[in-house]
């Protein structure tokens, strides 16, 4: 669950520095105007260090001026770059259930480049029914369909059961990153990306908060 | 966004840390019958080592036995305890759009414990429509509310720009934990714990490492 990136420059990225990134792109593009931001200023948004942040930002070579910080423009420029935000990714579905469309319709999605182009289902049911301005497909057919037009990534919005059959089909078609919505572990080859995203885990970590305070 | 929680020991334990936890829980549940697993089992599960699964369990005092293990009937029932599983837990979920919807119906979170026992909104053509075997309730009668039939937790599915009055209201209600899928920083008090959970942010994530890698 924890992955290390290389950076073009080969250095290891946590999974945490990502994060904290891409809340550091987040706040900035919500700021009214581009202006001057200090490492205190991103330091507060995710409860770390200005020493962390300045680290951060220093191993993508963004560097702020003492006193006066970081530039707010430069650095959504620099971020959007390193995370890919605005290039367009194509995005498979698979499991055209509720989960797969909150995640279509999620404010901000679509407009950060995440485009949904291919739904797939086992089920005859639901096969070649609407979905969006997608039809859903045979999941069988994946393979075939991104050979001819290949997705980027691959959601795996399936009961738990089905969880590991699916990312066999999304390694087979060549998908290079997989969003887990599975409570389950998925296992895949490493050079693909598999990151797990599952309510029931976060909400536990909350019941444990609570657990512990109620002691 | 890092949240170091206290246990009853008074250690420290990082949010990490209670992710690992979780992850362990959902696979020990998973095993079709108790037996002994080894830490190297579980290390394979989240990426880490067998000392750190080692370090994980210790500190809620679960100690395997050198050779043969740890028992997974053990392990369940203190980690079931450890993270209040189990227990139920009333959740109100303040904006009844898709995320909410999605979350109540997420495959096993009210088998968990995870009860959705209020909904609120602040749109009068929702206030007072059916949403799931709930009635759709104005925000503003929130704290009142809960000061007759208290929340546990607070899950904000709202648009950003309302996220944090949103958070407000929760506080004022006493909430003591407060999930946001809104994507936007929440300020509470320090007691209060806050999750971020942002589709949008961890997709930021997987674009990242492809983009990385095209390098």
């Amino acid at each position: 669950m924890i992955h290390k990136l290389e950076t073009g420059a080969n250095r290891k990225v946590s999974e945490s520095t990502v994060r904290r990134l891409t809340v550091y792109l987040h706040y900035l593009e919500s700021l009214p105007e581009a202006r001057a931001v200090s490492s205190d200023e991103l330091a507060a948004l995710v409860a770390t260090t200005p020493a962390q942040v300045r680290k951060d930002l220093s191993f993508f070579g963004s560097f702020g001026t003492r006193g006066l910080g970081y530039s707010a423009a430069e650095l959504i420029a620099n971020l959007r770059k390193i995370l890919g935000v605005g290039e367009l990714w194509r995005i498979c579905i698979v499991g055209a259930g509720k989960i797969g469309l909150a995640l279509a319709q999620y404010p901000g999605f679509a407009g950060r480049g995440f485009t949904v182009t291919g739904v797939y289902d086992c089920d005859p049911a639901k096969i070649g029914q609407p979905w969006e301005s997608l039809t859903i497909r045979n999941i069988d057919d994946l393979p075939k369909d991104a050979g001819k037009t290949p997705y980027d990534i691959g959601v795996i919005a399936v009961p738990s059961e089905s969880g590991q059959d699916v990312a066999n089909i999304m390694v087979e078609a060549n998908i290079r990153a997989i969003m887990n919505f599975a409570p389950v572990q998925i296992v895949a080859p490493p050079h693909i990306v598999v990151r797990m995203v599952n309510m029931v885990l976060e909400f536990e970590a909350l019941s444990f908060a609570l657990t512990q305070r109620a002691e």
